[in-house]
């Protein structure tokens, strides 16, 4: 340990490169030494098409580049542009917003800033979010930052159906340390496995968690990161479930992380919300203050440009549903995609965990950063998890996939 | 106090809107009101053309509109794109890069950004950053969101000299209760009056801190937060001092909060850096991996086609020429309403501080609600800081300037 300048808690941090960059850094060099269609790029989640170019929608690109220049680039307010916060609410819920509620919005950068919020503001310093042992890597990152940290619960039983058995039995376990409990759902469309929680799971969810706020003492925090959620087969369906956040207990708060950058492929352009649901309108009123505070104490204000994109999105019919078709059919391509992998999967017997949409399909190995090192080899890359490989399948073109599962089952063997 | 679900630190934050938000909410009612003309708005720091429309750099606005999708729309690297993180070194430093040092820069969404990463990985919980007492408001509100804190020295004198004699005795105090000592100067063209350092003042600044340094237990931070560093009379002269950031001890680490905001009309667009400047490469190494994590911690990755758009800015040269010169002849707009503001503030003996170039123009008042609420009654709408009033001049057209020292002296009186 050399000489350190920083204050005592940020001692050592940022040693290890960022798993997904790390690996995108490798698949490029080896795109550059033997050319694109000699390496499999499965490490990062955004779409790539047919031709493995980067997708965007045209109808949002074409609108973005014409914004007015103050729309584009002078500041937005620090909690967003007030029709934006409407729109993102409008968006998420779709037909679903849940009636017996009241439901505010505070801009952020990306879903990133959103969970960010969450994290630092519903649970204690020193304190753990629960999430699944399948989890997004930078759910960590964002606790450790804060000096909190995670724990997890068994995401799935041995035939692969999601364990609620677990998420109960690590809350019960939580909740006799703290008071504040946060729990992390990334669904539909979870990263990185694909799973998407089913209607009657929520149900059996959410009475669970009203059992657990009849102790008052109890601040029970429900975070959506809901990324994915148009890539699903049918996202209007998806959406069912936000209806039951309807006359919740007051002590328990849903927060949902709203993100533009998959719904719209603005990724790079960084423009999300956090949206909180209480039946109290105190509760609600506190989260929009607490989360705008931190939003001028940590980045200012948003990506006003993105967030008028919305705005006009949602009054524009017309522009709505021609961004909309082009979704489906990036999201159909994408299933089409994930189909061909599943099935040749079942063909060789390559053990996956159970895919319903979004970007990934994940498969279980006992030394991951081994089997991805041998997966190298042979020019493809993906990304090494804790318990297994993550399958960008939404940046492969599809004559790229078949194959890919038996490859897999002989690196695993 | 009714129901929270908040975690005890953030109990009650957020409940004071904006202070400059606020002030802008007004003016725009007022406005609709009214009618524009009627109404003189010098709240917010964007700057307004002669017609009192937004202004951007056309320059800046066709290319940014122009660039491939994947350029505007795909995640840029977590610290940036390494062209970007150079770009803003060279175009930060311009001549005047210090020789003899290590420099390392992260990308962050805007100044903001930039100052929160500092703040939060440079100085421990529960101690206090050094500030002026003429300062911008969010310094508190990022130390506050980090349970961290600020403390002011006395900036100008009787006379309204910068009183370095202050800077020097907050400092020792404060180093004989923490180790870490942050301090931040907002220079060239301090917000809120417009001050900028003397060349000289640099000199005995750094001659100071090197003394305080002789003392290895003490680490000592400079943050310095330049986005007004183009709106100087000479902006490459302005840049001068950055070259004494040379060979300094080891346990001196200069940060710079780069922002693409003013310098390029990309306020909304929220594009930043956090440069660090170390004689010890190893301190250089943990900034960059520190900062680094808080990204990805925070708020992921930045905008990539803001950072895309530096890039090529520093390497064409036409283009850089053409947005140059842009910029100058806006940055001379505004000095001149400054100076039509400074020389009539004179011919009715109006007491403001020393203006050398920024966005703002600061006049001392004992109530300064009560002085901006008056003035509010005449439709000229400013922001209320601690210890006086804040004109932005940047967002004022010419002919609007001229009678305002005399209504705000009126006011006074």
């Amino acid at each position: 340990m050399g000489f350190s300048m920083v204050a005592s808690h940020a001692v050592g941090k940022g040693k290890e490169p960022d798993a997904v960059f790390a690996v995108l850094n490798k698949a490029n060099i080896a795109k550059a030494a033997l050319g694109q269609e000699k390496v499999i790029n499965a490490s990062i989640g955004a779409i790539f098409d047919e031709k493995e170019q980067f997708a965007a929608f045209k109808g949002v690109s074409d609108y973005f580049r014409k914004l007015p220049d103050e729309e584009l680039m002078n500041y937005a307010p620090i909690s967003g542009l007030p029709d934006y916060l409407q729109a993102a609410i409008d968006y998420t819920f779709g037909q679903y917003k849940p009636k017996d509620a009241f439901i505010k919005a505070i801009a952020t950068p990306g879903g990133t800033g959103a969970i960010r919020n969450v994290f630092y503001n519903y649970i204690e310093q020193g304190q753990k979010a629960l999430i699944p042992d399948w989890f997004w890597g930078p759910y960590k990152t964002i606790a450790n930052e804060h000096l909190r940290d995670i724990d997890t619960y068994t995401m799935f039983d041995e035939d692969n159906n999601f364990t609620l058995s677990s998420v109960k039995e690590k809350t019960l376990e939580l909740l006799k340390m703290q008071d504040n409990l946060l729990t992390v759902y990334n669904t539909p469309g979870h990263n990185p496995t694909g799973n998407s929680l089913k209607y009657e799971e929520w149900e059996e969810i959410l009475d669970f968690y009203k059992d657990c706020a009849k102790n008052k003492n109890k601040k029970i925090i429900l975070l959506l990161d809901i990324a994915y959620i148009d890539y699903v087969s049918n996202p209007d369906e998806g959406r069912k479930f936000m209806k039951l956040f309807s006359g919740l207990p007051e002590n328990i708060l849903i927060t949902i992380a709203f993100s533009m950058s998959k719904s719209f492929l603005f990724y790079g352009i960084r423009c999300g919300a956090i949206i909180g649901v209480s039946s109290s309108s105190e509760v609600a009123e506190e989260f929009a203050q607490a989360n705008s505070y931190s939003a001028r104490g940590v980045w200012s204000n948003g990506v006003r440009g993105a967030q008028k994109l919305l705005v006009d999105v949602m009054k524009n019919k017309e522009l709505k549903e021609s961004i909309d078709k082009e979704r489906t059919q990036l999201s159909e391509l994408i299933l089409n995609r994930a189909d061909i992998f599943v099935k040749e999967a079942k063909e060789v017997g390559l053990d996956i965990l159970p895919y319903q949409g979004g970007f990934f399909i994940s498969v279980p190995a006992k030394d991951p950063t081994a089997i991805a090192d041998k997966l190298m080899e042979d020019n493809i890359y993906i990304v090494p998890l804790k318990k297994g490989l993550r399958f960008a399948i939404c940046a492969l073109p599809t004559h790229k996939i078949p194959g890919l599962a038996a490859k897999t089952k002989e690196a695993l063997r």
